[in-house]
């Protein structure tokens, strides 16, 4: 009875509604360009409600693809048996929690199941502060503890989340923008940071966009170890009680940390007596190709000596391919500092066994249709063209990430590296509405394309997605620019 | 190919594995009398792995019912379309804001969708702190202004709304278990608390069991005013942002307040610049049979005079009867505070598709069942059916709530009001065990049976829950106690 009426809306029914009852703080894509009306999807495909397909570069919720009928089959045979709480012992929460402790080092081997990355993370703070009490002792003021962020670092949207998340502070103007026992530190960048690595190319020093960059590093060694030093002297200088840092910063417009950063970030940490927190949310669970974890990248760049292991790590956006399930694991020390406390830790929807049982067949099709391989093949396959297209164009600043998480970062010019912001946010809108992709355009000049799809992204998606994208830049945006020019205007 | 192979689990690897992978923080009901192996469920039943089925008097998630044939159709249906973020339009997000907005008085009709409560709750605290620094000025610190939160009261699990339940600061021993900025007033419990109202039974005044109480009240009235006075002491005193309450407080033991006292609170929060948010998480969507929601009860006890109106709205559990669900909704005014500042507000899960589709079943079912309607009827029952058994019975101290949120209170002394916390955990496991019935310990001295079943919950229900609870506390209970008094041990 319900279905069949709510859907028969009209789409312009449908955006007055939204705008009426659904506060505006609540982006849409493509406000002004059109927004979409998506309808259904498959694999790495969306469709709208004319039937119109669009290539989907940028969800990296839905893991396996969407709607992908393994996943709907286990998700629909358990809603009709039994969706209700934890305090039921049910075996998808038993085997979802092994199943996700064995993905990960062995010490990491208790889990706590929550609702969102956001509430991960807020659990991943609390576990910190609990741990820190347990070696100070009771009458340590745990509040006052400090926790260290990388600049434009995005870890949630709860209250204690968004201070730890850098790139807010930057976007809007709430007050008290930075707590004062939040330490930010800069983003590890090793192309327009503060410590950036001298590239080939000659390039110009313009004050006005590096006015703090104090000077280029030789090697990625080099600035690794400059980057660190921040975290160092933070370690140094305050009571640490944590350091959270995103395995590969995706609003930072997809930046990995250079070689051996995190390894001596963390020892300056547990110097310090703090813990290190990974947040998988965006970058877990095969998304680098790789590895299984983007703390394990630093490790395959190493060559696995003195492997990375987190005291904490959280899990999000992919783990339920589109059902709300995320997790924070720990080893059972820091587990067992948190439950002397003696406060339960409920959670109402978490690890239903509807929840769990989308994450145990999300698990299940990653293994066994290999798209962790499939991620890291395409996205060396994706890298390979994005290279060959730069070296025909001028625009293309810089390429990096691993597997499935990429970032193209667009420039004006490729020796004082001027965002090409506005000529990036073009080729986003003709790329939805001429080519039918769907992109994500991310970075602190808001000038790199992250390409972050669905894990079943396939060669011939990666060909298409590139040949369009070369078509807004080399044919679409000259002209457009040729065109405003003609009319007198600026072009933007 | 996933599900069969998961549900072979025998019960004893089920709990071995969580024991091992799952915090010993996330507590399972029943650990110690022997934890349960839900595996489906219909109505307000749950059946076990073994065929066995129980009475559910306290799943206040599964609104309409475990399972609800045409909620399921509805999830079903849609996970197989899309589930995907609110980025997209989709007529689901925008008619349900819209029929959520509909339930609402007239100027709430702002709509933030999130996952659950506490998310919820996190951002109603941030809403109210971004509308006082729009009243204030940029300069203001936002920070420093007060919420006022009651006593007992229980809000969410994330750091900030742990901050203000002051029920966990109790449980544990996490240190500064109060920030400064929080302001916890006296619970208006007249039955317990230190305001009671004088009944027509002579009491003893025990000074160790009621140290702080100050003298007992001749009418509801005059508890109200005293309870409020409170919050109106710490309006006069301090920069208050927001009074945050449940309007029916579940943890407490099932506390409405008593008349006139959320008018006095409101009108003295508004004085200061401060708004109200009702926490209907717990007690929403027709629970308490007379209304929609509980703030609104406290017009029914008054006669609709002067009709209370929050500033803010936090809906959540039964919201999506399962599904992970939840919602602010606000005035223009105040989103437009937040909108603003510039900051967008994204949450990955919330609102998506399937999310939608749920609660636009919930909602669908709650009005053609006409569920309100029953829990008015089956609790008005259930009230009688205890009331006549408390006239038998001297263990029922108090008896009260409304429609299907009911606490009976268990004491030792009807005089001095000791509470039988030992005989009230007794008498849950026994109607588990025995009666295969499940029910909710809850108050200050887990003395409470809190009644908070699915809204279908039916007089032939009642009728069999009232007469099992009979049987567990005059033959069980005494039984009981008679042979650990003839084995020489503590009747506990």
């Amino acid at each position: 009875m319900l279905p069949r009426l709510y859907f028969r809306r009209r789409p312009e029914e449908v955006e007055g509604l939204r705008s009426q009852f659904i506060s505006s703080s609540c982006s849409v894509s493509y406000r002004n360009t059109g927004p979409l009306h998506i309808s259904h999807g498959y694999k790495a495909r969306l469709v709208d409600i004319n039937g119109i397909e669009y290539l989907d570069t940028r969800n990296n919720v839905a893991h396996c693809g969407h709607g992908h009928p393994e996943i709907v089959r286990a998700i629909t045979y358990q809603v009709g048996q039994l969706q209700t709480n934890t305090r039921y012992l049910h075996p998808h929460a038993s085997l979802l929690a092994k199943k996700l402790s064995d993905l990960l080092p062995r010490s990491l081997e208790r889990v706590f199941f929550v609702n969102s990355g956001s509430e991960a993370n807020d659990l991943a703070l609390r576990l910190a502060r609990a741990y820190k009490m347990q070696q100070k002792g009771a009458t340590h003021d745990a509040r006052k503890d400090h926790t260290i962020v990388i600049d434009h670092g995005y870890h949630g949207h709860t209250l204690s989340t968004l201070d730890a998340s850098a790139y807010k502070h930057r976007q809007g103007k709430e007050i008290d923008k930075c707590p004062a026992h939040l330490r930010i530190v800069p983003c590890p960048d090793v192309y327009r940071g503060v410590h950036s690595i001298k590239k080939s190319l000659p390039r110009k020093y313009d004050a006005s966009l590096h006015k703090d960059k104090e000077q280029y590093c030789e090697s990625e060694i080099e600035a690794a170890n400059k980057y660190a030093s921040y975290v160092e002297i933070e370690c140094e200088k305050y009571p640490v009680s944590a350091f959270l840092i995103e395995g590969g910063m995706s609003v930072a417009g997809v930046i990995l940390p250079p070689k051996s950063y995190l390894r001596r970030c963390i020892d300056a940490v547990h110097k310090a007596g703090g813990l290190y927190i990974a947040d998988e949310v965006q970058t877990g669970f095969g998304r680098l190709g790789k590895c299984m974890w983007a703390f394990q990248y630093s490790n395959e760049n190493e060559g696995g000596v003195d492997e990375i292991i987190p005291d904490i790590v959280t899990v999000g956006k992919p783990f339920g391919n589109g059902q709300p399930l995320a997790a924070v694991i720990t080893t059972p020390c820091i587990a067992s500092a948190f439950e002397s406390l003696g406060v339960e830790y409920f959670n109402t929807f978490a690890a239903s066994p509807v929840q769990c049982a989308a994450g145990l067949a999300m698990l299940h099709v990653l293994s066994s249709e290999h798209l962790q391989k499939n991620a890291d093949d395409v996205g060396n396959y994706l890298v390979e063209l994005f290279s060959e297209l730069q070296s025909r164009c001028e625009w293309i600043g810089d390429i990096r990430g691993s597997g499935l998480f990429i970032g193209v970062e667009l420039v004006r010019d490729q020796h004082t590296l001027e965002p090409a912001t506005e000529e990036t946010s073009f080729v986003c809108s003709i790329l939805k509405d001429k080519y039918k992709v769907l992109t994500s355009v991310d970075g602190a000049h808001e000038n790199v394309m992250v390409i972050k799809p669905p894990l079943v992204f396939s060669r011939a998606d990666a060909a298409l997605f590139v040949s369009c994208f070369e078509k807004a830049l080399l044919v679409d945006l000259p002209m457009v620019k040729d065109r405003l020019k003609y009319f007198g205007r600026t072009p933007t």
